[in-house]
This record gives structure tokens, sequence and C-alpha cells, in this order.
């Protein structure tokens, strides 16, 4: 176990691993807020109380961003490790980051409808979140069940694939069938940050494959 | 030679240069059926033959992508040289996607034509992907050749410039003569997408460099 | 002071700050310029005069780079710092880039009236600008000021949280006032670049974090 990730890391510094994990939580609730907002086809009130609510998350996100920043400055560890916990806390919150983009949009923009695949999205979105969740819990024995990360890094590539065809048959129908360019270029945007969030979370499976890489 | 990326690659794990010459000709394939796709200005029916076979090319992109990954995490080196062969995969796994991307979304979109420059752009795209098979094929022998590895990095400096300029130019011409602002943003985008992939290939040239700045 | 960022570099390389600090002093410039662009209210020739004295500017930020990636290479230092000094290089180029591309934006599209919130924008890159000169001029001294330029790079964040408020509101009165939509798309086109480039700048701030979480 000597030289490891978990030799490194865990018996100096368990501090790291609560504070990820309070990461991926963060993630978990503004899914579960994003598939709520979606499924509500509310008024514009509506959706500016969903959006301040998803934007708490993204600030508590960043919080723990500066938290783990913070550690990192204050505690001797390896350089090297410094660098990949950093690099995970920062893909972590591109993911929060990108649900709250996509959460303001759709206030800001205030579409006539918000399409059905709205909603298709955001449910891939808590499956990236619970990926996500089960990989950063496994992280502390990452030795023992590098296979089982690994498994979890390769879901989130195919939710970002199902992601995309969904987003694909989103934007055939868009074309077809909306005549009204504004609401065409407001529908586009508001389902492109949506997507783009999945390849976020399909990029923190890129980062914890890296981590893999050098210590598992 | 001691301690240099080809000391420690070469010697030990020869096999990794085939995989990336693979990858590498992945995107020569890509941007051939790309430049045929676009000098077709065929119908949708041909169109999603043409993305199909694209999208063919993109799967075996990543699972090459996945090999090497798999190989990395099997084989005894050392973890640096490990993340830059990973980061050179993922970039080069990037050219392909946005070839794939591209040709998905002229199949998707079924713009009414598309302009010549989606030609020149695949054309820069096919000139984008023989500079980095040059570049590729001279990774093994990087302690006798930088000053060649540097030159093709350059090279995609430029043609990603040429391509800017291509993209520019369709720009202009697009908001004087286009009325219909679906069809705007239909063609907007796909040459978007087009444009960037050659962003994606300068940005394998940074790749490139920093294993020059750390190993040549 | 062993083994720190300053005594692995000052002592034996101390070329590199000038060429940073020149770096920054690209992007103070091309912020000047951007702003009296959006304030100008200037015709198409005036456009194209402004736009060419930014590309100079970006031109100059290009050869900064590569003279600082050639001297990476004939340097004798460790291989981890040059590559730290070459992603740092890499991001204040993509902040001269990110004025250069709003610039040409600007030139080519020809919107019929740029929004006052462009120069709100073009005023808060020039606030970043600063904040990067000041962070740069201090990087020599890390060891001594590492809270200092902590403080230069959480005021990143915050700024591009004021630009992020910015675009909103225009996006808002965008979507709200503008019935042609290829204006819609000129200018949100526009926008979207000069607030991308106050992402730009916080990825800096990332980065020199990431530089203190290493040496400091």
């Amino acid at each position: 176990m000597n030289n490891s990730f978990l030799s490194r890391l865990t018996p100096k510094e368990p501090k790291f691993f609560p504070l990820l994990k309070e990461m991926s939580d963060v993630i978990l609730r503004a899914a579960d807020l994003m598939i709520a907002f979606a499924s509500s086809h509310c008024g514009h009130d509506e959706a500016i109380e969903f959006y301040k609510k998803i934007k708490d998350e993204e600030h508590k996100g960043d919080k723990l961003s500066i938290r783990i920043f913070d550690e990192l400055n204050s505690t001797f560890i390896t350089p090297f490790d410094r660098e990949d916990i950093h690099d995970l806390a920062n893909n972590l919150d591109d993911v929060t980051d990108g649900i709250n983009s996509a959460a303001k949009r759709i206030a800001l923009y205030n579409p006539k409808r918000l399409p059905d695949s709205a909603v298709l999205l955001a449910k891939l979105i808590k499956e990236d979140a619970e990926c996500i969740a089960r990989a950063i819990g496994e992280l502390d024995v990452l030795k023992k069940s590098p296979a089982k990360i690994t498994q979890c890094c390769n879901e989130l590539h195919d939710i970002e694939n199902k992601a995309d065809d969904v987003y694909e048959n989103f934007i055939i129908k868009l074309f077809n069938e909306e005549t009204d360019s504004t609401e065409i270029i407001k529908l586009k945007d508001i389902m492109y940050e949506l997507e783009k969030t999945t390849d976020c979370a399909e990029y923190v499976g890129k980062v914890i494959k890296t981590i893999i890489v050098k210590y598992a």
C-alpha cells in the first residue's frame, strides 16, 4: 500500500474525502432540483424560485471548493496529490456550474414551453450525480476497488452518449416544428447547457481515471 | 538518453506508439470522409450514410482510447509518462469527436445547401490530420528530432489561423446574404464545429509541445 | 526556501518573470483598446481599425508565448516547473485571444448598435487585466506573499460573477426588446465572447492557485 493514493492521503489527511463527498452531495441535490424544475412547466416567478434554490447549491459547491483549496495549502502532503485533489474539486464544481447555468437560462430566457426532453436530460444528470457519488465514495479504498471506480467512469461515458441522443432528437424536432427563431435560439441554448453538463460529468470520470492511472 | 521520454518508453513499452499511430490513422480517414461529405451536396439519406461512416471511425477512436487506458493500467511505467500518453490520447480523440460532431450536425440539421467554405475547412482538417500523423510518427525518436516535431506543432497553429480566416469570410457572407434565420443558425453551427476541430488539432500540438518541454 | 517555486526559478532563470509580465502588459493594452472600441459606437471602417490594433496585441502575445516555449526548451530547469510556466503562458494567451475574438466579431458581424453593457464588460476585462498584472508581479516573491496572490485570484472569481450579471441583464433585455433575430444572433455572440473572456481570466487565477498549492 506504500506510495499509493490511499496511503499518502488517508492516514494523514482523511478530511479531503468528506469534503469531496459533500461536493458530490451538492451535485445530487442540484440534479434533483433540476428534475423538479424541468418537470414543473411553471410560470416565470416560480422559475426564479427554482433558479435561486439551485444557485444556493452552487454557492455551497463554491465554498467547498475554496475550503478544499485552503486545506490543501495548510496541510502537509506531497504536491503531486494536491494537484489531483484540486483538479477533481474544480471538475466537480463544473458539474454544479452546468446545472446552475441551465437553470439560469430557463429563468432568464423564459421560453414559451420547455420540451419534455429537458426532463430526460435532467434525469440523465441525476444518473451522473449518482455515478459520481459512488466513485467518490470508493476513492478512499482506490487500491481495493479500481475496477469498481473504472466502471463508474465508463457509465459516465455511456450516460453522455444517451444525453447526446436526446439532444439530437430534440434538435431535429425543433428545426422541423418551431417557426419562431427567437424560440429556437432560447431552447437550443438551454438544452445545449443541459447536454454540456453531462460532458462535464464525463470529464469528472476522465479525471478520476487519470488518478487511477497514477495511483491504483 | 537516460530519463528521456524515449528511454522510459520505447525499450519497455513500444506498444503505445502503434496505438497512437492507429489513432492518427482514424483521424486521417475521418477527415477524408468529411471532405467527401462536404463536397457531395448530397440529399438527406446519403448524408445519414456519410455520418454513419464517420461515426464508425469515431467508435474505433474510442476503442483505441480505452485500450490505451487499459494498457497504461496494466503496464509498469512511471506515473508521469502515463499521464502524458493519457492526455495525448484524449486530445487525439477530441479531433475525431469534432469531425463526428460536424458530420452529425450536417446530417441532423439538413441545411438547404452547404457552403463551399465547408469543403475548405474539411481540407484544412485533413492537413491537420497529416501534421498530427507526422508528429506522432516522430514521437519515438523525440530526442533525435524535437525540431521536426515542433515544426509540425507550429504548422497546426498556422492551419488553425487559416481555418479562422475561412470561417470569418463565411460569416460575413452569411450575415449579408442569408435572410432565413433558421438557416443562419444551422450553417453557423455546422461551420463553427468544423472550425473548432482545427482548434482541437492545434491543441494536440500544444500537448505534444508540453511533452517536448518535459522530455526532449 | 529550498525546493520552492522561487528558489527553483529565480536564481537560475529570472528571465521568465519579465516575459510573463510582458504578457500581462499585452492583456492590459488589449483591454484598454476594447474599452475604447466598445465605447466608440463607430462605423464599420473604424471598427476594422480597432480590430487591427487589437489583433496586433494578440500577435505580440503569441510571439511572447513562443519565446517562453523556446526558453523553456533551451533552459535547464526541472520539468515540473516548465509545465507550470507553459500552462500559465497558454492561459494568459487565452485572455488576449478572447479579447481578440470579441473584437473580430464586432468588426465582422457589424451589428446595428453595440449595447452599453458591452462597455461594462470591457471595463470588467480591464479589471481582470489589472488583477492578473498584480498577481504576475508577485509571482517572483510567491513565498513571501501567497495571501496577496490568492487575493488577486479571488478577485478574478468575483469579477467573473459581475460579468455574469451584466451578461444576464443584457440577455433579458435583448430577448424582450430586439425583434430582428439576425441581430439577436450577432449581439448574443459578441457579448458571449466578452463574458467568456472573464472566464479565461478567472482560469488564469485557477492556474496561479495551482502553482500556489504546489510551491508556496
